[in-house]
This record gives structure tokens, sequence and C-alpha cells, in this order.
């Protein structure tokens, strides 16, 4: 048989099994004599399923079948050929009725019935599967077509574009053969526009078509129409699994659907003549959700690939439409009526039907829809209805104007709105005008949503000191690392050449809300000449550019920015949000300025905030890395003290004589990080305004604290005057094989206990100081009870103190992150000591996973895409994996402590399938970035709206 | 109080609450007496027990009573005061009988009862704790024993060694002083001996002993006896938790105990005369478990601390034990029978007492005893009575005579050997008196037990080279790494600079059952000079060192050793351990060599055979490296050409041809590795004799297999022919954060599905050429069971390949590793696609705590100081932790299949508690290095019996 060949392999989760009873793969629609309707989405398709429907409201709706996606399972089950046994009967049925509704024949006699083959799954998926128009067409029904319409170019033309479509989709053969065929019969005849073709012209490009196609593929073209269809529809079940489709269900999360379904039936032509057009329309502005005007774009004399193609310009279907559009680009109203006139105005009695159907349809769906229409000699189809695809703005505008239509009721608005979407509306964005006009640089990864325009500048300390200076910034890093802190705090926008989605820059930006452009591979940067590179272009130090974190573009020069705006439908969503929702949300942040935009953004409180980035501002590193210098050998002093025996009394008096010098540093480096910690956690207390906070001790390994490069430890030398050999001496003996399973979290704690009590004494003197603080400690890393309850321990003693000297009661708590495995499975034990539990899933998933994120991505984008894991499981939680670890913790906790407070943090606190995980185990709250509060908030409602 | 001041430190696990029940604390002891026995071995600690069992049984012991270790806990629990008001009362009614039945009176009269005052708790820690003689002794019952003896001279130092006792112990005056005091008293008088001092001078000592004291501590030294008593039994508790007592139970896994119990017992003197003495013996030689006489020593007019602390020469109690003593000494009969009689010749009627004793003790402990007895005025008494500490080889020796002798059966025979112990009897040792004589140049860590002795050598080449000469060779290293496989395999013995008891060396070196000694930080190695000093000590290459791994002593020169006897009584605990246990033994080998040992040692298979040892050797780790330098680009390359669509025809065929170089490369690497495999897995195949042989696929990180330092990548630039800078690119772009979380284990298998063919290939080839050869695949490092399902596909598809190219059937079963806790918490789903599961404990123990074996060292010590963990959990699995994390899977797998093979694999295989743990979950088998196969058999019968 003259077709492309089909790769037999079985779609994942498409196993079907047979079924001792007769399956019916044919539903017939049409005029009264639907078979489907509405509710048999997933059998039929969007398409399909929407066809008959509206064939069963009365809308005309050209006639035809729906083959069903239970087929297209069958088509990678049993194959091609067998498929088609089983459902011939069906389709020739089918056919017959086809012929009788439209009073047509398929494939000869004198008014010869032609069909259209189109894809259509449960999910739409524009574009991304095959479709074949014209079908039927063949020399015989072709000479009856023009005998019957006596408009021979308007057949030939149809013939030509038949056998385009299925040479290309069906047979195989490539686009650029058929141009070349085109261009021949142009060139020879002098033409530059398809348009100037003739019907003999076009006869002649058939000709050529079917003798190309007759070479390439060493057979000829079918003309048999049975034939046609049936390797048509091969076709687009085949497509169902062509590497574009595939991408796209990756891409927009489509999972679990059998196939697509295929949908044959009864061709209208837009294209036979001045009374004949197509188009396209959506309900409301897909783009603002605005409902000012009937929004869409049509063509006369046109198929319905001619509006897709950008060779015409689209006319606008209102008049209202068409003179905003006229405007926006500046032509006259007299122009405008002669060359662009609205189909209105054209066709008022078609416009009025369109119209009224437009109502109908946004009635009977109670959503916008996206419609595709043609009009056949002053005859008005419909060839499709779908729920329309909008912007995040579009569809809180819409959700909330249909409450106010009462079509939907509240719970339905919180449902329409999808979270993750959120995001565009709270980051400032480019102005879309401004972007489309300004000069590309080159494209990185979406690390940090938002757009930024700056200043480059090249380090930390320039971007800090230009920032005082009024001046907005972008910070250029080859990676960031913990020292850049300060510097990626007061700029405007990050860019870095290395580091993947969750790099520090990525994980520290989209936690500040930063717009963050991360792993540009193509640009060189190069700290010693100050400039960054890309091909030929080179920027200097003091350069203007402009980043967009949404799609990692990196612009030349200043690009104009909006503000998000948080008002209007938006905060009319996330109240009602709020009104449904049970689970808490919270926010990691770390500084006041976060904290008091995500409080903004309805934020509960904090559930995560890192005390470690305290470390890094200004002159508190300096004391912080000296008491580093000298941790360990104080620790090992101390040790060798404890472990003399009364015996070794000469020998203990040695060591502590030796003991007495590091240790005063160490004493002195934390009495003057004390005050500035204290200092932190007042801000941070003032700006919740009596809302919880979740203070996480000293987390990271002490060598994140120390400059890794040769000139940072001799700039450190320097400063804190003393032998480079000494830092570099420090640093060797805090190098780690595996730092992430290393010296860290409550490890330091308990290694330093005067740090976890400098921390403690900060917290309790801040809150003392800010009436109705509620600060809740939590010790990081714990992986056995014994560690939390030491440290516990030793914070009630510090609270106890605080409370004396200061002469008050604190509310105070403390709990643990559960992130090590170990900890999860012990949680029982745990739960005993711990007034609450945070899952900190991103290490959790470490270790549950045994990956580490700054590796895996050798082999976990692979794993991903052979789906042996449904998400990267640092974006999604593993549900599987890490959360039945969770799970098993949660079983465990709550076993021993039912009420047990517990909350997640970590990047996953921010995804929407993760929020609705943690809804269904029971959490008391999640936390995320700022930025994603409204999101998780969102989420949380829609969570527990569907259980 | 004039007393040293205790620390009130809780005992960890010693919390005892407080009953309503009035408690019993004081038990008495004594003939027809005793209130005790020896089934209160908890209450009244081992030494209390047994005296009072003794006392029932009718031997001649002293009276007494014990204070029981309940009361030990009191007085951590509520203090010294509080204990002492608690007990007061029954002291002193235990005190009246005591008068009563000894007809002396405490403290005073003019028969002064004297006594003893000891610690013991429930198991025995020799010297640990301390002991108060004499006690009772002062100015008036002085008076009345001289009055009573007419012996002033005994009684003076009666109180001497009293003042000094109590002193020391209980008021914590140092032993220097004391001496200081009797030197001066000797100096003046001109005395070089103790034994010069005539009872004048010891008065005076008294005397000097007293002012001092009063001058140190401030107060007088206490007259009143029962003020003595009191202060000695808070001594004696306060002495459980001294440093030196805490370190022996950590050290001897001394644990769960409430504390020591303290016995007062009426005194008897040995120094009362040459008619009295003391001694100790053991029923059978300790040493060696013979029973060729009474093993024992006794001194002429002594105290128990003059026979230990080495000032004169105990001599033996029996005629025959006398002579081969002084044989051994070239001491002459006439000599030996002047000078150092025996017991059995000195004091015949005491001795038949004694020995008639000896044969009571033993039938009515049914062990071997170790005894002390003191004679007083020629009367017996017995002070102790306990199960005497043995070697291993005296344990099997003693068991199995016993057995003989009908004293116990045979599964108290293998319940009465320490399987860890074992490990003395497998290895070659040093001749005890050639080491003695050695000169040690220092001390490492006990990385893996045995003698060696053999010529230095620097690097693996060398040693592979002289071996092949047949030069015995210790390998020293800085640190090893897998490269130098080759190089250890040959030699001797191992020793390290660097690197602790988990390091490279130390545990291959475990899995080789080849000594090694790590760590040893006092050695400086050069690779250049190919020297190693020591302080002033150098030595070059070639020079003869000798290694005890056992202890960590590394000496100059050639030490003699012996090899290990595995027959007689170790032959015959093994076969009745077998008789015994129900759970298999197999063996972690990667060579025929320790395959055929550990068959010998009686492994029933491999569980555990790692194929990456086996790319180290000779010239396969050149092809190796082949591979490697092109994998990552084959890998790129081909996901390129995955990605591309129909589109994209000519970017596919450029990296087509772009992949066809490094493929060609890739393949033949591979093509040469089949073969040498093949050969490695047919020697395998051919130890085993049809045993069962879990291989495990690659494993480790690829950047493992290439050289990290500029010199060997200089020279592997030079072997391969290629750029220095092209290895440099490779080995960066392989380099891992965290490489224990890295691509490694399936992973590896799954981006170069190539490696697991040729795996496979070469096992099934070896399978078919070996008649009756059982290989296991096993998956290393799943986490998710698509992972496992995916290389299953491909394990099956060769095996089938190779089964019909060369037409035979294989016994092969695919199963995996289970060390992700992802994987244990899915083991539901991983057992689908599983035959077998094997703990990687190693690994788990990594991810599920959280550590780094790497790092760890950092805290973990102290953590194991701390009681956060019991053990080190590398060396015995931490049972709360990843045990839990065991069970979880072991209940979700069984579940879903219940006859699932479970075994371990990984260094806890060998460890007895881990195998009691292993056996309680019902796992199938253990697998653990060669050299503790033995320990592991035992270890399995005793969980056996056990339960």
């Amino acid at each position: 048989m003259c077709a492309k060949s089909v790769k037999k392999t079985v779609p994942a989760k498409a196993k079907v099994t047979s079924k001792a009873k007769r399956t019916k793969y044919v539903y017939f629609f049409g005029a009264d004599q639907s078979e489907g309707d509405v509710s048999m989405r997933t059998l039929l398709g969007g398409k399909g399923a929407n066809l008959a429907d509206m064939a069963g409201l009365g809308l005309p709706v050209p006639p035809g079948f729906t083959i069903t996606t239970e087929a297209c399972a069958k088509y990678y089950e049993i194959g091609e050929k067998a498929l088609h046994d089983l459902i011939r009967a069906e389709v020739q049925a089918a056919l017959k009725r086809l012929e009788k509704a439209t009073g047509k024949t398929f494939g000869k006699g004198p008014n010869p019935l032609l069909v259209s083959v189109r894809s259509g799954a449960a999910a739409s998926m524009p574009g991304m599967m095959d479709t074949v128009l014209n079908l039927g067409l063949n020399p015989d029904t072709v000479e009856a077509m023009i005998a019957r319409t006596n408009n021979p170019r308007f057949v030939w033309d149809s013939y030509r574009r038949f056998i385009q479509m299925f040479g290309n989709v069906v047979l195989g053969v490539d686009h650029h053969q058929f141009e070349l065929e085109l261009e021949a019969v142009k060139r020879a005849k002098g033409y530059t526009l398809d348009s100037e073709l003739m019907a003999e012209d076009l006869q002649d490009v058939v000709s050529r078509y079917r003798r190309m196609v007759k070479e390439t593929k060493g057979c000829d073209f079918p003309t048999d129409a049975m034939e046609q269809l049936t390797l048509s529809i091969s076709a687009v079940f085949g497509s169902w699994n062509n590497p574009r489709a595939i991408k796209y269900r990756e891409l927009n999360d489509i999972r679990g659907l059998l196939g697509t379904a295929v949908n044959v039936q009864a061709m209208v032509f837009g294209n036979s003549g001045d009374n004949s057009a197509t188009g396209v329309a959506f309900t409301r502005d897909p783009s603002t959700g605005e409902h000012k005007y009937f929004y869409g774009e049509y063509l006369i004399n046109a198929q319905g690939e001619d509006v897709v193609a950008g060779i015409r310009t689209p006319q606008q279907i209102t008049i209202k439409g068409s003179r905003e559009w006229a405007k926006a680009r500046s032509i006259t109203e007299a122009v405008r009526k002669a060359q662009y006139p609205s189909l209105e105005e054209v066709m008022p009695k078609v416009f009025k039907q369109l119209d009224a159907i437009r109502v109908k349809l946004e009635r009977h769906y109670r959503d916008m829809q996206d419609l595709e229409f043609t009009i056949e000699d002053g005859t008005l189809y419909m060839l499709q209805t779908r729920n329309g695809k909008r912007t995040a703005a579009a569809a809180v505008k819409i959700a909330t104007d249909l409450i106010k239509e009462k079509l939907i009721d509240e719970k339905t608005a919180v449902m329409r709105v999808e979270p993750s979407q959120l995001d565009q509306l709270l980051h400032p964005v480019f102005v879309k005008s401004a972007e489309a006009k300004a000069k590309r640089i080159t494209v990185g990864l979406p690390a940090s949503p938002g757009a930024a325009t700056g200043q480059i500048v090249f380090n930390a300390a320039t971007a800090e000191l230009w920032a005082k200076e009024g001046k907005e910034v972008i910070l250029c890093r080859i990676e960031t690392s913990p020292e850049d802190i300060g510097g990626m705090n007061v700029a405007v926008g990050i860019l870095t050449a290395r580091g993947g989605m969750t790099s520090h820059a990525a994980v520290v930006a989209r936690g500040m809300g930063k717009c963050c452009v991360s792993g540009c591979g193509e640009l060189h940067i190069s700290y010693d000449r100050k400039t960054i590179s890309c091909g030929k272009l080179v920027l200097k130090e003091g350069d203007w550019i402009s980043l967009n974190g949404s799609t990692g573009a990196v612009y030349e020069g200043q690009v104009e920015t909006q503000a998000p705006k948080l008002t209007g439908p938006f905060a009319t969503i996330m109240a009602l949000a709020d009104k449904y929702r049970k689970m808490g949300v919270r926010t990691n942040a770390d500084t006041p300025r976060d904290t008091a935009r995500a409080v903004e953004f309805g934020a509960e409180g904090i559930g995560l905030c890192r005390t470690e980035h305290m470390f890094f501002e200004g002159d508190r590193v300096t004391s912080f890395r000296r008491m580093i210098l000298v941790a360990e050998t104080v620790k090992h002093l101390r040790q060798a003290i404890a472990a003399c025996t009364d015996a070794d009394a000469d020998e203990r008096a040695r060591l502590e004589s030796e003991l007495a010098a590091p240790l005063k540093q160490y004493n002195q480096a934390l009495k003057e990080l004390l005050p500035l910690q204290r200092k932190d956690f007042i801000g941070m207390f003032k700006a919740l305004k009596g809302r919880p906070c979740t203070v996480r001790l000293l987390d990271p390994p002490l060598h994140e604290f120390l400059p890794q490069d040769a000139a940072g430890q001799a700039e450190m030398a320097k400063i804190m005057e003393v032998d480079l050999a000494y830092i570099q001496e420090v640093v060797e003996s805090l190098h780690e094989t595996n730092p992430m399973l290393g010296h860290r979290g409550c490890r330091l704690g308990i290694s330093y206990p005067e740090v976890t009590e400098m921390q403690v004494r900060a917290i309790c003197e801040a809150a003392a100081a800010v009436k109705g603080s509620r600060p809740e400690i939590m010790v990081p890393l714990v992986g056995n009870v014994k560690e939390l309850a030491a440290q516990k321990e030793l914070i009630l003693k510090t609270v106890a103190e605080v409370e004396k000297a200061k002469k008050v009661k604190l509310q105070i708590t403390v709990g643990t992150m559960i992130e090590v495995p170990r900890a999860a499975v012990t949680a029982d034990q745990i739960a005993v000591e711990a007034d609450f539990f945070s899952f900190g899933t991103n290490d959790l998933t470490q270790m549950t996973c045994g990956f580490s994120r700054d590796d895996a991505g050798k082999f976990l984008g692979d794993y991903v895409s052979r789906g042996f894991y449904d998400y990267d499981p640092f974006q999604v939680l593993d549900m599987e994996g890490v959360g039945r670890m969770i799970e098993i913790a949660m079983n465990y906790a709550r076993g021993v402590k039912p009420k047990l407070k517990v909350g997640v943090c970590g990047e996953h606190g921010g995804d929407p399938k993760t929020v609705a995980f943690c809804y269904k185990l029971g959490f008391d709250y999640v936390s995320c970035s700022p930025y994603r509060v409204p999101i998780a908030r969102l989420a949380a409602a829609q969570a527990a709206l569907r259980s």
C-alpha cells in the first residue's frame, strides 16, 4: 500500500483489553441524527462530542461521523490492517447514511460527496495532528464537480489542495517537493502570486503533483475514495504519536488519554466563490476576557487553512472590531470599508445568525467558546466549538463576569482558573509591543518569571553600590553563590551563563520573586574584562539589557515594563479561593520586604525563614567567617578535653589553655552577630503583624560561607588580617565529598551549640520587642529524635533565660523539618518531641530518590521524557515515591499526636498538584515563595472543592 | 562533707520510676543466710549474685551484703543524700547481721569488723570501677587489731592501704601525693623496697597520709566507720559513670544496665602472715581452652591487688603448671621449689579443697570459671566466681569439650561462642613471642584483621610486577583508589596514611580478607622519593615491614606469622551452627580466588559480585576508558537525533554522520571487553560449582574509572594517544557535586544500554560454558520500578539471544538491589518486576540517614558517643531507622509476592546483630565478605536458636 510506514509502538497507558461485548466504534452526527453528545468527550474527542452536541442543539453542522478514541487505541494494539477490518462495516454504514443526509454520493456520481478527515482528542491539541480536506476527489468527481459548480478554478484548486495535503500527511511526501512543482508552473507562466493561477494552470499543477508522487513513492496517487479514506484514517491515528504531538502533550500536561478520534465530515466550501467565507471567532476576548464585541476574523472565498496561513489579511467580524483594528493600523474608514469590511457589513444576515449562535453556545457551555465556521454560498455552517484558550487575565475576568451573568456559581468560577497560570499576573511584564520590537540577544532558561530592564553589573558589590546610587541593575554572573545574595537582592534581574531551573540563582530569584534568566550557554561572561559577549556582540558594565524571566529571552537595551494589578477580577477570584479553601498558605521569606510582599499576596504567615541568608549581608559575613575559622578547632579541643580522664589533669590543663584564644574569637564573633540577627527578626516580626513565623536554624554546611576561589580567599585573608594559607587550610578541612549528606543542618547546631543559642536568643529578644510575635523555631535536617531532643533542650533553656531577663512570656513552639528519609520512617518518635513538622520536600526528594539536584540533569530529563517520572520531581512532588514517604511519616506522626501541625516548605509548596496532594494528606498549610502564594491559595481552594 | 564532688548526671536508660511498693535495696549473703541467688544477676550484679549463690552451695564465702543496682539508679535519680536516707536502715540492719555472723563489731571493740566495698554490675567490667578494702580501720580499731593479731606491721600496712585507697577513690586525692609521702619515709630510712618498711615506719606513713589528706582536702580523714562506709558506697555508685567505665561499656557493648551494685563483705586477710595467701584461677586455660591442669596464680602473704600489681612474681597453683612455667623460663627445679613453689606443694590441704571447689563450680555453672580466693591463716575463702573471659580459640575448644563432657548440649554450645570473636581464628596471625619482640613504628586503624609481613612498594604496578617475581609485597599508599585494585589483590597487606575504617582501602581489604592498616597519620609517604618516614625513621621501597590488621600496629622488619586452622573444635562448632541455622549465608566476592576461599568458609553462593572491579585489571581499563571518553558524546547525539521531527531530516543526517566515529569507538571498546568479562564469569562460576551467583551490573559513576590527578591523566593521554585537554574535558564534564547521588547504578545502564547488554551477554555466555551455573542478575540503584522494567527487558532480550545462539536453556533470574529509600517505599511496585531483592545497606544507610560515608567522620563519632546512635550505623545496621525502612520495604514487597527471595549484601551482612535482625524479618540469606562468612553462619544459628 502506498502509505508512510507507521511505528507500531503501543502508547503508554493506552492498552485496551479486548472486550467480549461488541464495541461500537463509529458515531454519526448531524441534524436530529446525532448518536453522541457532549458527555462522550473521552470517547469521541472534544471536537466529535461538540459537533454531535451542536447538531443536537439544532445548529447548522455539516453531517458526518466520528471514529472513536477506542479505535485509536486498537490501532496501536492490533495494528492498522486489523483495525480497518474491525471498523470497515461501521464506516461503510456511516458513509451510506452520510450520502443519504447530504444527497451526495461518495467518490462518484453527478453530485459527489467530499469529506474532511480531522483528528480530535479529548483534550484540545490544536494543529498538532493531521487533517485531510476535500477527500473524495479524483478525475471523475472533479469532472462532476466542474459540471455542477461551473467553477473549474475552484474544483482544480480543491483537488490540488487535496493532493498536497494527502500526499504530505498520508503518503509522507515532503512539502518542499509540492512547492517545487507549483513554483515551476508559476515560473513558466511568469506569475508571482498563487492567486494568479488559472484553472488550466491548476490542472497542470495537479498533473505534475500526481507524476511527482508516483515518482517519489513508486505508486499512483489513489483515486479510489474509499482507499483515500482508509489511508487518511490511519494517518490521523498515526499522527497521535508523532513527535510534535507527544511533545505538545508533555508540555501541556495532557495524560491518560486513549488516543485521538477521527472526524469524517461532509465538506462545505468557504472557497467556492465570493458568497463563501470561512472564519474563527471567540465569544469573548481571549487575551483580556473583555466582552466588548464579538471577537473574530474571517476571509471571503477561502478554506480554513488560509485564515491561519497569513498570506491574506483576515478581516474582523463586527463593525466595531473592524474599526478598532483599522484605527490601530492607521487605516482610514474608507480604505477599511473598501478593503477590509467586517462580516457584519458584508453578510449582515449571516452575521446575525452567527451572533445568535455565539450567544446560544456560550449559554449552553457556560464558558467562553472558540468557534470555527464556514459560509458556503451564503449558508452558514458551524465546524467546531470548544472552550477557548485564554490568558490568566482573561480567565479571571471571564470567571468573575460569568458569576455576575449568573451563568456559573462561585465554586465553578474558582475551578475555572488554572492556578499555575496566575504567575502571569503577579510579575511586572514587558509592554507587548515594546518587546516585539526589542533586539533579542539570546534565550536562556525561564528561571524566575517577570520582566526586568537594567544596567549590567558583574558582582554583588557593584550591584549594591550602584543600587544605592539609585540605579537599576541586572546582576550577571557565570553562576551565583550564596555570597551574591546581597547583590541579587538589590538587582532588578539576574542573568547567569550556567545553571538550570533549580540552580542557586533560579531558586533564590524565585524566592525573591525576582526575574531571572539562567543557563544562557551562548553568553561568555568575563569578570576580568567586565564584558558579556554573544557571537560578535559585546556588552560592557553599565550597558542596558532586558530580561524576560517568563520566556528566557534576553534583549539588548531598555524594554518598557508594566506593573501587575492585584485588584479587580483577580482580587475577586482570590477572595473566593480563600472562602472555599480549608488549608493554610504561608510563604518562604527571609527579609521584611519579601515578607511584606507575601502578606500582600495573602500569605498567612511564614512557613520557612532561612536564617543563613542573613549571614551574608555587609559586615556580618566577616563576623560569621571569623567564627568559622576557629569553630573546628574549638570543637576538636573540646572533644579532647571531654575525653580526658581524672588522670590526665596536665593534658587537660594544656588543652584548656590552647582553647582559650580560639574560644574567645568564637564567642566574640557570635556576640557581634547577635544584635544583627535580632534586628533581622524584629523586621520580620513587624512585617508579619502577629502572623506566625517558622524560623529555620542555620542549615547549610559551613564551607558555603567561605570563598572557594583563590581571589576571594585572598581578599578574605586581607580583610581578616590572617594568613591566606590558614584560610586555605580551613577551606580544605571543610571540603566534603557529598556536601548534600554532610555536616549541615542540626548537625551544626549539635557541634556548635552556641550558634543555636545565639540564633534562639536573637529570635526571643526580637519576639520580646515586637508584641504579638509568634516565632516557631525549626530544627533542620533532623534524622533522629535525639538530635531534636538535644537541640530542643538548648532552645527551651535559652527561651526561659530571655523570658526571665526580659520579664515576658513568649509564644514559642519548637518543631522540625522532615527532610531526611530516616526522619520520615521514625516520625512517630520525632513527633513526640516536636510541636510541628514541616516537610522539606527539596532535600527529601534528593535523599529519597537519590538524586543530587546539582547533578541529576545528566539523566533526569531523559527519565521524564521516558515516562519513568511523570514530572521533574524537583518541580512537582513525586507522589508515588516521595509522596508515599510523606504519607508514611504522616501516619506515624499523627498516630502518636493526632493534632500535630504539619506543613510543607520548599519549591513544591507552590505547585498546584503538590498543594492538592498535601490537602488530601491533611496538611495544615503549604508554604511557598511570595509570588506563588496566590497560586497556592487557588490550588488549595480547588483541592477543597474537588474533595 | 569531705568527698569528691560527683556529677549528678542521669545515666542513659537508667531512669527508674518510684514505686509505691517498698523496694528492698539490701540483700544479705553468707552460709545458709543468702537472700539472693544466681538468677538475680540484674539486681545484685554478677559478683553479688554469685557470692550469694556460692554461699548457698556451702562454699566458704565471707559473709556480707549487696546493695542493689536499683539503688545505684536511685543514686543518679534522687542524689546521694536522699539515697542514703532511703537505704540507711537496711544497711544498718545488714551490718548488725554481719556483726553477728562474724562475731565482730564494726568500727570498734576488741574484735573489729573490717569490710571490703566493691562494685559489681550485671556485666563484668574488671577493674573499671572503684573498690575500697580494709574499711573500718581507725586509731581505735588499729589498736584492737594489733592487740588481737600481735602483728603490728600487718595492721599498720592494712591501715596505710586503706587510707591510700579511700583517699584516692572516695576523697579524690591523687595517687602521686601518697607516693610522695611513702617515698619520703623510705628515703629518710634509706630503703629501696616497700617490704623493708617496718611497723613503726608504716605508722609514720599513716600519720603523714592523714596530715597530707587534711591539708589537701581541708578536713580530717574520717575515723567513723559508718561515715567511711557511706562515703565508699557513694564513691562506688559514682564510679559507674567515670569516663573509664563509660568507655569500657562502649567498647564492650554493655548496654541497658541500671548501674552497679555495691558488695560490702567481711574482710579476710591474705596478708596476715605466711600461712595466708591470695590468688586468682581459671578452671581451664582461657587462652587455649585446654584442660590440662588447674590454671592459676597465687601469692603468699598478700592482698588481691598485689597479684595484679606485678611487683612480686605470682606462683602457679599446681605442680604441673609450676614446672611448665619454670621450664619456659629456664628455671631449675631446685630454684623453682625454693623460690616459686606451687600452692599444691605449699598448702596441699587447701589446694585439695580449692581443686574440689573448682570442679564443683564448673559443674554448677556449666562453664569455665574465673575464681578469686584468699587464704587467711590456713583457711580458704572464695571471694568471687564468674564465667571466665576467653579467646575465640578457647571459646570453641571449651564449648566442644563441654558437649563431650555432657555438661551442655549442642544448642548451648552454639550460643557459647561470640560470633564476632571468630574473626581472630580466620586470619594469619603473628607468632606472639615474635610480635612482642618486634620494633613498632606506629599504630594506625585496625582496618582489616590478620597479620602480614612483606616488602614495601608504593604503587599497584610495582606490586603486580614484584608479586609476579614471587615477592611478598605490602602496598603503601597515601590512600587507595579503585585503580589500585590490582596491586591490592597481589599484596599481602595494605598500609595507608589516610582514610578511616570505611575508606576504600579498608572496605576492599576486608572484602579480600587481606590485612590492612589504614589512617596512619604519623607516616609521611612520598611517592616521588619512594619513602615512608615516621619521625627520624625512613623506610624505602623494598624494605620489610609487618602489619597487624587486628590491632593497627606497624612493625619494622619481618615478624613471623602462623596460618589459621579451620579444623578441630572450630569445624565442630561451625557444623553445629549449620545444623541449627535456617537462613542462608552467601559471600561478597569478585574473583575466583575470593570465591573459592568463601566456599571453603562455608558460603552457599555469592550474594554480591561487583563487576566494576573487573574493569580495572590490566589492559581492560584502557578499553573501558576508551568507551567512557565517547560515552557522553554518543548519548547526547542520540538524544538529539531522537528529538528530530520529520521536518528535521537534514539535521538528523548531520547528527548521524557526527555520531558515526564515536559510536564506532564505543562499540569497539565494548567488543573488547566482552570476552574479558566472560572469562571473569567463567572463573567465578567454576569456583562456585553450581552455587548461585548474584552479579551486580556496573555501579560506580564513570568518573571513578578515570585518573583524577594530572600525572595519571597525562599517562592516560599517552597510552590512548589522545590530547590531554580532551581527557581533562571529559573528567570535568563527569565531575559531580554529590557523586553518591549522581549518575551511577542503573542510571548508567539506562543511559548506556550497550554496557548492560555487554555485561549480560558475558554472564550468559559464561553460564552456557559452565554447566550448572546459576547467575542472578542484579540491577543496582533502582529507585523506580520503571528503571528495573526497562533494564529487565533488555536483559531478558539478551538472555534469549544467547540461549538461541548457544542452543541452551539458562537458569537466570533478574532482581534488584534495594538501596535507594524510594525503592524501599515503592517496594510493592518493584517486587512485581523482581525475582529477588538484595538490600544494599551501605548506600541505603547513606541515603536514609543522610550521611555521606566519606564525610560523616566530622560528626558521627560524636553522635555515637552521645548515644544518638547505639553504634556506628555503617558498622551495625541502624535498626530503628534503616531497619524500619527495610521492614517497610519487606512488608510492601512480600505483600504482593510472599515468596520473594530477599537477602542483604554490604558491610552489614557480616555483623552478628544485623544478621539477627535480618533473620527476624524473614530474610532468605545474608551475604558478607569471605572472612566473615563463618561469623554470619554462627550468628544466623544463634538467631534461629534464640527465636
